[in-house]
């Protein structure tokens, strides 16, 4: 009864929309995939979707004419309005110093998006709930809650009062349930439960190029997530902004899931941001090859955005400055800051007025006879934004410049894919780090005849013995497992305080520094 | 009858030496065996041996204690010698003019460092016939071969009469016959035999600490080669210098075999070595982490040298200019330049009084019960010089700065191994190189549907896809194969000349341009 009056509903509002198509294979239905594309269509709002569709479609010239006019049109982003932890070394303590105050204020919240699921990690929940093989086992998710923690208590200690970072979670309808189950069976990591806030960003049918919406199974419409840029949207229609707004809180530092080195609410990049009054900000890293598939910060046409590598030709990504540099080379990892004004102008006003993002993709489809067909060219649309879409509209825009070694490695293919961006990659930078981080603290790592293990490890002990001199199979050695050091964000959140477990001290690898002190696993006999 | 009297003689020689041990087994073993061990111990002279031992051994503190002393003394290699592909750009056709003349007038030689197995690669024939999956299916050492023909090619067009750079190959005592024979078998890839001169470089037994050469079987000795820095040993021994002087050589170049980015014979780099008047130039890849593992070029107590990671401390590979680069940023790629003249003082005078380098081995072993042991510790030494140990000698010293994506790619794991410096890495750089020599001479590449490909290619179409939106499994496209081109370097050597093959045409790759002129595969149904 209900079904047949919501059909009835459904049906004109689909006519109307001009995608009754949907509804085809409808009599052939039992009442289980009824009720599976209603639910997918009461997620369908068409008469927006439709207007979407039309705007994003109103481009100007086809996407491959784009790169040359765009590359005309881009400048780079002025030193001015740029930070580096490399070049402005003497001002760092000071902006940390400001960030940290700002925390202990209550005044910052991190904002993570974590929609993705680790489909290509081969994976089918979420990416945040997966483990890269540390020593700790520790997922993503629990290395950033550990890291929020931190600095709680670094700023109260430091200011003498309780303080709270916020911390807010975007899923996808895809990874909603699961990201919270997780999060509940784990005690939130030992952060509040209320200071944990979820919420979901919307999702949108994927489209031909004439505009209908695309059934992959008879009671299944192809669905995906709006893109990153979904965020906005979100944060109006679930109410997110009106929290932060009560909690008080005026800067939010947004960033992606997938960076297992990211310094979550780093004190140090939002100091910088306030100092310089910015209402919008992002982390950036050198680009130093010019066929990097990583999006550039810049001007175009005199307002900040993102181009995508996709966009530029070859000629505008090879550009050198006359030190050398690429002159775009401010290198978007996803990793940015607001303050609330901004975001609550660009919830409210901004944002709706943007145009999804095209992108041409092979989508599988059910044919007339309910047959699905995997395309082998491009057959419709995806609609996204992008969470750096709104760049435009920040009246202060700054760029802080960290290193890629300290601050960036994403997690995004599964080991047996390319190499690139894998667990074993995401796990060496961070024992990498760690590993750095013991020896500026004074400690050194020994092997087991007790011997100083040099401070750069390497796959082989001298880099030209590769070149000519291994010819012999028995004096070959084969060490190229980094130095395995591993220390909780709960002891220090970027090197710090580790003085007093390291300093004069040799330790055999792998070596955990954690809430219960150091342990040397092998020494233990573990 | 032969071998008793041999086996006096060498009795008394190693008694002499203090390695009167090699022989303990001598009557257990066969008439093979004997042979064998014989065979060993004419290619040690013990004497020598010794003497480097001793010299190699009176270093003045122990290994582990060197990085902080070191540090104290090294300097950045100074502005005024260096020369940079990206900072010095309007220079460089005043250099690669100046290469070429040289070329012309048969002034320039290669020399390849060519001693090492595959081992790592898990092949036991020489690197350079190591095919590493191109189009093509090449080997380096015909990818190499080919870029000499082709620039005594380019040099005898633009000057009017033939010319020739003639190839050194050095080799090891176990490499000399199967590199000789593949180079026979294959026609020297168009060279003429004259003009290929194959050497080999010295071995050199392992030891343990107190100066016994190590037994690996009964009638075997542990041995290897004396680093690729025995490259001036074997110069002088085989007579390599008179060579290169009957010839009228003025200049060498010298390089390692696993590069397959190698500009062989790079006449930009010579000519500038030569504009500068330099004896000796290094080319260098900059250093942007400072935990890379590659030595650096700099100056130590006004020398010059290379400094491996292995003998600095963190906190030195981690100093900063003002500019943010690294201070010790000049990577050393085992890519040199030598005026014979210096090369002449270097193997006559010089090199006999540098000390060997001692490197701590598990070395395995045999016991007096004749059974083989491997140890779990270091319990002996090899000993070698590197081929930059004599940057020193210098009176004119300079550095040339390239791009890692043009100019250096090493091949040293197999692609099983961690996923750098793999055949597969190896292959891509190649192929990205000659994909991006496609589009600066104005080609395009489309896809199945004619679409045009983005100059930059990626693992997915959008890097904010891979952080939100990928959900939908359908939706997801696996793109990461780079664009597969390779073009001959009979075609072009460092991608000139490619207009007339390419300017304003689109490719569906896989595109291949050889001396039959351009082929794209899939049209051809291949």
């Amino acid at each position: 009864m209900d079904c047949d009056l919501d059909l009835a509903v459904q049906r004109e509002q689909l006519e109307r929309a001009g995608q009754a198509h949907l509804l085809r294979f409808w009599d052939e239905l039992n009442e289980a995939e009824r009720a599976e594309l209603l639910g997918d269509l009461s997620g369908c709002h068409f008469a927006e979707i439709m207007c979407f569709f039309g705007r994003a479609l109103q481009v100007p010239a086809p996407l491959q004419q784009q790169p040359p006019q765009m590359d005309e049109q881009m400048e780079p982003v002025p030193r001015e309005v740029q930070g580096s932890v490399t070049r402005d070394q003497e001002r760092l303590p000071e902006w940390e110093a400001e960030g940290l105050l700002q925390i202990s204020e209550n005044k910052v919240a991190v904002l993570l998006l974590a929609g993705g699921q680790g489909t290509r990690l081969g994976v089918t929940y979420p990416k945040g709930m997966y483990n890269v093989g540390l020593l700790s086992r520790k997922t993503l998710f629990q290395i950033q809650a550990e890291r929020i923690l931190k600095l709680q208590q670094l700023a109260s200690a430091q200011f003498g009062h309780k303080c709270t970072i916020p911390w807010y979670i975007m899923t996808s309808g895809r990874t909603m349930e699961s990201t919270e189950e997780f999060f509940a069976k784990n005690s939130y990591f030992g952060l509040q439960k209320g200071n944990v806030i979820f919420f979901q960003q919307g999702m949108l049918p994927a489209m031909t190029f004439d505009g209908k919406a695309i059934l992959e199974g008879k009671s299944k419409i192809s669905m995906a997530p709006d893109g990153n840029g979904g965020l906005y949207r979100a944060l109006r229609n679930q109410k997110i902004v009106e929290d932060m707004e009560k909690r008080g809180i005026g800067f939010i530092h947004v960033y992606c899931v997938d960076n297992i080195l990211v310094k979550v609410a780093d004190p140090t990049f939002i100091g910088f941001c306030v100092k310089q009054q910015a209402d919008c900000g992002a982390k950036v890293v050198e680009k130093t090859n010019p066929t990097e598939a990583v999006g550039v910060v810049c001007q175009v046409n005199g307002l900040y955005q993102v181009v995508e590598y996709s966009e530029i030709t070859l000629v505008t990504a090879q550009r050198r400055n006359a030190d050398g540099r690429l002159t775009f080379n401010a290198g978007n990892i996803c990793n940015h800051f607001f303050t609330l004004q901004f975001l609550k102008n660009i919830v409210k006003d901004y944002e709706p007025k943007l145009r999804h993002h095209v992108a041409q993709k092979k989508i599988p489809y059910i044919d007339d006879h309910g047959q699905q067909i995997k395309p082998d060219s491009p057959n419709g649309i995806k609609l996204e934004k992008f969470v750096f879409d709104i760049f435009q509209f920040s009246r202060k825009f700054v760029v802080f410049e960290v290193l890629r070694e300290d601050e960036f490695s994403p997690l995004k293919n599964a080991d047996s894919q390319n190499g690139k961006d894998t667990p074993t990659t995401a796990r060496h930078a961070l024992m990498s780090l760690h590993h750095r981080w013991v020896l500026n603290a004074g400690g050194h790592f020994v092997d087991e005849n007790g011997t100083r293990i040099p401070a750069i490890p390497s796959s082989t002990t001298r880099m030209s013995e590769a070149v000519a001199a291994v010819v012999n199979d028995n004096l070959q050695e084969l060490t190229d497992v980094p130095i395995k050091c591993e220390i909780s964000a709960l002891v220090s959140y970027a090197g710090e305080g580790l003085d007093k477990y390291v300093a004069g001290r040799d330790f055999r690898p792998p070596l955990i520094i954690d809430e219960k002190g150091v342990q040397e696993l092998t020494a233990n006999g573990l």
